[in-house]
């Protein structure tokens, strides 16, 4: 009988001091990522996909079928029996000294990932076999374990995780255009399923804040989507938010939960992802993680929008060039603007405060100025804004009469309820999950953070 | 200064043994349950979402302007202070006895939740506000901690979370109807964004299976949909799936893991939400508790399709009625068949094992008597089928030669290449989440297991 084992758990018990050399014969399943050989002696680079690492396999004229192992390529599928070997002189802690190595799949000859080195572009055209480049197995590893610190900060905090519905009968947040969803061959596609015009979701906060006045704190994280165009790096169709939302708490306790969530995000990936924060900090952006490991010692900056558009015409009237350069109070800030104030004048997270209310969403609410609304967005150096957030209208009369006037009653009678309903102080915010991605892997294309991004005319896989 | 409290917190440091005595002034908000009073005396109800519990408030003559608490009425949003009592000789082990009752946010005539009974159809008519139910309050925070215990078991076992698409160019797995996406005001509405026809998914697998060949394992959970217009308790538009896929792995290594899995979920509830899986035993369906136990305590029996067959075959001869009763090999089962083999042949949860191969997808892996497949179906008694899964066909010509015969390799040929490119034997299965969340509560309709439901003709919410 032999021990079957993966990478991950043999360096994870190696790191926790277990004695490895006495596992007598070990049995390994993985894939070559090479394998190379002098006549003599060869070295398969064994890689199994449990963790960032690969382990190496040593073949000899020991090893059966000689010949046959030395032809094993790239990206084949092996199974190696054998024994494994401490070599404390080395770098890597270990190696397998092989018995056998099976062929269990082997590679046919138009296989498009041959090349050492190829572009990000050339990889997100063959969507499906990205995730075994080393880029994409760092990427999607810390999505994964990204989404997991998300689940467990909330759920630690006592959070309740609700799914608000992708498709929904309004679009009232007015976020953009929307896919609508219909039911082909039959007479009205558009309404015959649902009996109304349905569309998908572009956020699930509306939904969640019910939740938030029965259970006090909850959160969504949930695909979200939008159908516009927009062809940019930061820009997809569909994406995922997390959106939490949390009763008798104003815009403070809002900024609060922000901080400690970012926080939290970020040392926990550090921390369960030591290789592969490694390899964004040398690959892809240089020096990522002391910019991170420096953003957790840093309490975030707090900063009027006011007190940010003053800062950004004093730059402009000091010779600093926008490609937007008309600073005036009540526009909306550009990203550049954004940036201008994260990186060059704070130099670090910064939530920007209090937006006039025209350029903010209508369920913001508004300050006593009867200017502007309790509203943040967090603003990191490298990325612009990635959080939104808001301390919400729960005034009855005030969130009616601007809800008359944008039009938006119909259909969300109940939302306006919930004011009437024992409804009290409240806040909440969204996370693009795909793009705090970015900001933490250092990578600068959200098509490169989605297994499968979808943007327009992208629907390959 | 008063400390903040909540209902959880409070009960958590009271179980751990913590001293409460001395806290001094509290400050707690809420929602009133009930409010009765005597003239001198009244008890508040007190409930904050962080609990199934409530804490009682007491007030006298003692708390500032009696009659205006006297007159608050079920469901306002409150701030209590004052001091927290230990009440060793009553049911709960402690109260508030209250200097100030602040309401915060009234509750007008209109409010539809007064009546202390209601109906779950009467609840499904107000979505946003059935969640500050007790039924409903017990049922999401069950999902929600169910949720966590998906992502726990898979990430503790290093599996790798894939957020697969939603929007989708195939829907290749024939598992129903499909919504079809579209955009509004352009000339052709269905192709026009994607350069394609797009349509919701109705399952991640194929996409996942991508990335289980360089991850190992990994597993989706997340939407899925299906256009079917079927009037069920156990079917919805929309709802959340759990797909799983792991390399190396067959039929067996399968079922180990959804048997781990399932046993994992059930532990993680019991331990996490004892207060509402109480709840569902007295009030939903006596004795859930003992038969979830029972579960933990038994290895899941696997069965052969065909003995399964004859059992049934044999129950019929020996005068069982089924609605539908020609029982013959190859017939794909009704869910009274699948129940009467887990409720009344083995007596709990049961593996149907290796299928007729005309009645199952064309992904699935053939046996070796060239007429099944190595597919599983996991049947639970009061639910029938909760889990699929199936080792993966991983020979290319025999899955080509399927493919073909149905038509869909056409979009799928990146699916196809997966076995020629160090392709392995791999299994994996999926977990409808709403129907475990509805067999682990004995909440016997779908609807009232999802916060906003979607079903044809209702898009209320």
């Amino acid at each position: 009988m032999s021990t079957i084992i993966d990478v991950r758990t043999t360096y994870e018990a190696f790191a926790n001091g277990a004695d490895l050399s006495n596992l007598g014969e070990v049995e390994i399943y993985g894939w070559a990522r090479t394998n190379r050989n002098s006549g003599q002696i060869g070295f398969i680079e064994l890689h199994d996909g449990t963790a960032f690492k690969s382990i190496q396999v040593v073949y000899s004229n020991d090893t059966d079928n000689y010949d046959a192992v030395a032809h094993i390529t790239t990206a084949a599928a092996v199974k190696v029996t054998g024994t494994l070997v401490m070599t404390p002189e080395m770098k890597q802690p270990f190696e397998i000294h092989a018995k056998t190595v099976e062929l269990l799949g082997d590679v046919s000859e138009d296989y498009p990932l041959q090349k050492k080195r190829t572009s990000l572009e050339f990889l997100r055209e063959i969507a499906y076999l990205r995730p075994r480049a080393n880029t994409f197995q760092a990427v999607f590893r810390v999505r994964s374990v990204l989404a997991m610190a998300v689940h467990s900060f909330f759920q630690e905090r006592g959070f309740v995780y609700v799914h608000t519905p992708e498709i929904t009968g309004n679009d009232a947040e007015g976020a953009g255009s929307v896919f609508t969803i219909s039911t082909e061959g039959t007479p009205h596609p558009y309404t015959d399923f649902f009996g109304t015009k349905a569309s998908l979701t572009v956020s699930g906060q509306l939904h969640v804040e019910a939740f938030a006045l029965a259970f006090k704190d909850v959160y969504t994280f949930g695909p979200t989507f939008r159908a516009e165009k927009s062809n940019t790096k930061r820009h997809a169709s569909e994406f995922w938010m997390i959106e939490p939302e949390m009763a008798f708490t104003d815009l403070n306790g809002d900024m609060e939960c922000i901080e400690a969530c970012i926080k939290y995000c970020i040392r926990y990936v550090l921390e369960k992802c030591p290789d592969e924060m490694a390899f964004f900090s040398t690959w892809i952006e240089k020096g990522r993680m002391d910019q991170l490991n420096a953003v957790l010692n840093t309490p975030f900056t707090r900063m009027e929008y006011t007190d940010g558009i003053k800062l950004l015409q004093e730059a402009v009237k000091n010779g600093h060039k926008f490609d937007y350069n008309k600073i005036e109070w009540g526009m909306d800030l550009q990203s550049e603007h954004e940036r201008y104030l994260t990186e060059e004048v704070v130099k670090g997270p910064t939530f920007l405060i209090n937006y006039p209310k025209e350029i903010k969403a209508f369920y913001m609410r508004e300050n006593d100025d009867g200017k502007t609304v309790a509203a943040c967005d967090l603003l990191v150096p490298g990325e612009g804004e990635i959080v939104g957030g808001s301390q919400r209208e729960e005034r009855y009369d005030i969130l009616k009469a601007k809800m008359d006037k944008l039009g938006n009653t119909q259909g969300l009678e109940w939302y306006l309820n919930l004011r009437k309903y024992g409804g009290c102080k409240h806040a909440g915010f969204g996370i693009g999950f795909d793009r705090l991605l970015m900001y933490i892997t250092g990578i600068d294309n959200i098509r490169d953070t989605e297994p499968y991004p979808r943007t327009s005319n992208a629907l390959k896989y």
